[in-house]
């Protein structure tokens, strides 16, 4: 069911947050093959936490969980693209609905 | 003018590359400082290579440069988020105007 995807040296793979309703990039965060196999599972995203070094699941304090519509992976098979419907006000531990809430430099769009 | 973000152990940081017209996804790629720098300099996406070990601008062989429109950073300061005008039919090696054109799980959008 899973692709033979890379993993980086620490099992890793980085995997992009993105709304499946009008495609806005919320978040990224890593996940091992443990985390991918509950995210398809339970149809909610988990990630593996480098800082705390354990897994968890987004929206498992805020309640602000993802609810899994389309896992992508790219040419490389070492990033992952996944879709969510995003439960409760946004995705970002700040308060702000995506964590791409800062610009380091902004241009008129043409 | 560049905010303090943190790199990797390698000095890397991830960049999401997406469209700033539909906010399509079309890949995830690697910088470091200096291929940031070249990126803003030059309005032109620039990485780090780490297959090849050298820096790459994208589109240098085939012709489809990405013109930068806005880059964002997130709460974390650790993964960059840029919005581009993909210049020509895409932005993947394989012909696909994306790198994430196949998929682990697809569900009906509800």
């Amino acid at each position: 069911m899973i692709p033979e995807l890379r993993y980086d040296e620490k099992g890793l793979i980085p995997a992009i947050i993105q709304d499946v309703n009008n495609n806005e990039v919320f978040m990224l965060a890593y996940m091992d093959r443990t985390a991918l196999e509950k995210t398809i599972k339970t149809g909610k995203t988990h990630f593996w936490s480098r800082s705390r070094q354990k897994y968890w699941m987004k929206g498992e304090t805020s309640g602000n969980v993802q609810l899994v519509r389309e896992i992508l992976y790219d040419c490389d098979k070492d990033t992952l693209l996944i879709k969510i419907e995003q439960i409760g006000f946004g995705a970002c531990h700040t308060g702000n609905k995506t964590c791409f809430y800062r610009s380091i430099k902004t241009e008129e769009v043409e």
